[in-house]
């Protein structure tokens, strides 16, 4: 080829390394030439999805020739009564991936510099590089977010923080009276995305309810998913809430059509499915019981989580514990692309799922 | 509010006008408080979704809420032995308007210059300006491309070109001595981005079949939707082939899940329902005929067009035709923000859909 394309890259694109996602259950399987696999890597919602969304996505196949409908009126007008916010503060994303990189891209240019935790989502390291500005990394503390250093780390140039709250994949969290502390630190001309993926998981009482924060700081954007709790991750929904000012810029360059008519419906219908979202979090609650204690009793440390998921220090290299437990027919997810390479994040699965995933382990270290 | 959010968003994104999607049915209704309104307005595929593509959603709903497969690779596979390119040539994206927006962020910056043409797709425009980089618009000859006059308009600094043929709103084209000729003058660090939008609906064997130019222009981008002829733009689902090389890095920073794991099913297998396929072009062929024949008949001038749509010259303000319309419950699409501000598009419809606009613009004219 007699054009280094590489080079007319713009300089961000030329040093990105892409997500690597999970393996999906079928080209595993592909690979392996076995069937049955347990994928407990992605911390996806073990229950399949919810009935109401899913007659909801049948209703659409009438309609689908159709585009969808680029407001997201009705989804958006639903999420707006819950949370006790306006129409006009929320931003639809084709996942909570779309909004946080549609955050970065109207904020930040290569100039500025964007801060978050060592081990915190891969996604905003992702983004940030892919627009060229410089990444400023916390070391974490104690596997979470340092708030004070975090704080102690902004300089003039600093344009964002991305909290994950709770983190991916450590599964830690920051309480209210910490947050708060730290948002009363950040100049108003540093925005801080609060990352609330897992926010439905969360039962303890100090945690954030960040979305009436926002009246008194207006920097702060908190994003949500529909791929975890709510069971939606093939469908791809998400949103951001943020004061009007910051929404109506982040919808500017947003593509019209960014979720598709089946998320739209989808996403609405499962947010009346109150039983899906219990019996979600009951199935995660009892399997989360159901690995803690077969750490407890093999010995291993893990770190307390309060999401989908439990990530395990394997006291040596994780990476051909992944591999061998790969060939047992369970997936989990090795993590040394987030500096933590003797751990592994097992997400929660069905009690039948954990107990393959529990033997294949005793099996494998005994 | 004490923080200017306007001044702290990127200057592309501080002039960014969004895209104005056409009114979705049910918006219109409720405001209209009416029913039975016939959409002709945004180049959507009157016959609803193939048979055998909602078949294949349904069966991907009991794996919904697992993450769809990042890669995409059944489609991939499908399209590329398709069109005889490598799997590697190929990204997929949540409609065309993703990819052709992730081309745009992995090469252009604010400092260079991109070319479109008069007329063009409002997306060229949205996605260098998100950018900041500088639009250089070539006047239209005859509502179409002036490729000769594009070619002259590139700079030191031009570093992409968008080509849409067929173009919309205006239904013209390019042909292949044309096209071959504008390829041969534009230096191999220029990106031409020809997008294809409604490549299925045109028969003559003048149109350039242009993906196997690929190896001889290596900086080539084709772009194609299965929004119109396949009837699926309520799914989201788009690809871009080009040279390997280029096609790494618009991959780069590509969502892993941009397109939903419905999308992908039904995207997939859509390719194979040749009837369908042909029964969209069959009444597609008989609608523009209809059309053709009224506006012959009533006197309008309108742009011959290759593709699911045609633009009327109403002679005068469009606009107050169109609200005039829609009150008589048919959506058809001003074009005003396309400089044509006397014209209006008409999206081909079913037989009886046609008869309808065609009573309408009678009755509002006579």
């Amino acid at each position: 080829m007699s054009c280094d394309f590489i080079a007319l890259a713009n300089k961000g694109v030329q040093e990105l390394h892409p997500y690597q996602p999970g393996k999906p259950i079928s080209e595993l399987e592909r690979e392996l030439g076995i069937s049955n696999i347990v994928k407990l890597a992605s911390n996806e919602n073990p229950i399949g999805i919810s009935a109401k969304a899913k007659a909801a996505m049948e209703k659409e196949f009438a309609d689908l020739a159709r585009y969808p409908d680029a407001n997201g009126y009705y989804l958006k007008a639903k999420l707006a009564e819950r949370m006790g916010v306006g129409i006009n503060q929320i931003t639809l994303g084709n996942g909570s991936n779309d909004v946080l990189e549609l955050i970065a891209r109207v904020f930040v240019a290569p100039e500025h510099e964007v801060i978050f935790s060592q081990h915190a989502f891969v996604v905003y390291p992702i983004v940030t590089q892919a627009i060229g500005a410089k990444k400023v990394v916390i070391p974490a503390k104690d596997w979470g977010h340092d708030l004070e250093a975090t704080a102690a780390a902004i300089t003039p140039n600093t344009r964002m923080i991305f909290i994950a709250n709770p983190n991916n994949p450590t599964g830690t969290w920051v309480n209210k009276t910490d947050l708060k502390a730290f948002m009363d630190k950040v100049p108003q001309d540093v925005i801080v995305v609060v990352d609330e993926a897992y926010y439905e998981y969360v039962e303890d009482s100090e945690y954030p309810q960040t979305i009436p924060w926002i009246k008194e700081y207006p920097n702060l954007i908190v994003t949500r998913t529909f791929s975890k709790a709510y069971g939606l991750a093939g469908v791809r929904a998400g949103y951001a809430v943020a004061n009007e000012e910051i929404t109506g810029l982040i919808n500017r360059p947003r593509q019209p059509f960014n979720m598709n008519s089946l998320a739209l419906a989808a996403a609405e219908a499962v947010l009346d499915d109150h039983a899906y979202l219990q019996k979600a979090l009951d199935v995660n609650k009892s399997g989360m019981q159901q690995l803690i204690s077969a750490f407890d009793e093999m010995g291993y440390d893990y770190i307390p989580s309060v999401t989908n998921f439990i990530t395990v220090d394997m006291k040596q290299a994780a990476g051909p514990l992944y591999q061998q437990m790969l060939e047992q027919g369970v997936i989990v997810r090795p993590v040394a692309n987030y500096e933590m390479p003797n751990h592994l994040r097992i997400s929660i699965g069905l009690e039948e799922e954990n107990a393959k995933f529990i033997r294949v382990l005793r099996e494998m270290t005994k």
